[in-house]
């Protein structure tokens, strides 16, 4: 196993902007505050982003973990 | 881990309006009073909402937590 | 954790006419007899609706819980 | 919880005739003759139906229960 | 319970031609020559349908159970 | 149970060619070199189809079990 | 059971390029830096494909397990 797994990146991310791909094929941008276990996610700040343009603001909102598909840490 | 876990975000949301993202592309609307640790959703006053308009009213609606993609306060 | 949970309001609408949404976009109105703590629910004097108008009558329905999207009491 | 129960609703409609709607909006119709705690079923005499109309016969079938939205009696 | 449980039928069918519809929509038609209590399947001279018309020949094929949707035993 | 059990199909082709269906509607040929009880799946030489059409190569690939449909040696 | 089982292709492919499958249809390839038993992938200088070409760079991305279908080392 190397050292940086992938709830490290987890961690890492906190406080920063990540991009999120939910099933559905919908992407949420927004500043990382927190995450559990199950991958629940709160981001902070979030937009709705359709073909990486924002769709409109959605500020805070809570991501339920077995939604996502990816995190991206920008 | 951080302070504010997802379902502290849950807890700060109770009383008040949120919108809730399900499977299937459904969006509602609606006063959150209260969750379980499901995420099974009782929202009151709830609308359906179409592309952010309100399609109709539904009133009392109970959310299965596993058809919740995202919750978002207002 | 409030008072009233999710479950109390399946309890709250034994007997009364709901509308359940389905996986896959159907809805049934009808009224619910019994549940189990699946969300396994049946209906009597079912009809199931689409944009809101009556499609057919199906009398009673044992509707599959994890099927279940949203429950609304009327 | 009231006296009956979904399961009471299955095993009241054994021998009889049911209709089963499947994920990917499958209808079945048949005489349901088995089930278990999955609700896997079998039908025989069973009919495909599409729209209310026979598509086609296929005897008995054991379907699935994790496929299953709603069985109804008739 | 009855007599007849699903698993009694398909133990019933071994050794025998079956319809499998899967996920998806594909059906097989095959010699079902084994199953585990997964619903795992093993189909011999196995063939895909189309609208009931044979598209191909696939020979042997082990079906995944949580693909499967419904058996029907000719 | 009968003695050719679902794994020991997957046992018997060991090293050699089989066509796995995956969900969404993607076929893989190539040579199975090794599986877990999760029925993950490491093919070589493998080639994505289409319509039964080498579509592209694609060497090695890991095949995460809950994806699979169907495997059909050759 | 065959030596190089699937968990060990991933392994090998630690530090290397590998195009990664995602339900939905969508394509990721980057540089394979950490897994986990659920395998969650941690991707580094990732883009997104389609149809083979970039569509888009998107730098390191945590990719869900459940989400995977299959991982092709390069």
């Amino acid at each position: 196993m190397p050292d940086k797994r992938p709830f490290d990146v987890l961690n890492g991310a906190l406080n920063n902007t990540v991009i999120v791909g939910l099933k559905g094929g919908t992407e949420l941008r927004g500043i990382m505050v927190s995450y559990d276990v199950h991958m629940n996610l709160v981001l902070e700040k979030a937009e709705q982003l359709k073909d990486g343009e924002v769709k409109r603001g959605i500020g805070t909102v809570l991501v339920r973990g077995d939604s996502v598909i990816y995190i991206s840490p920008s």
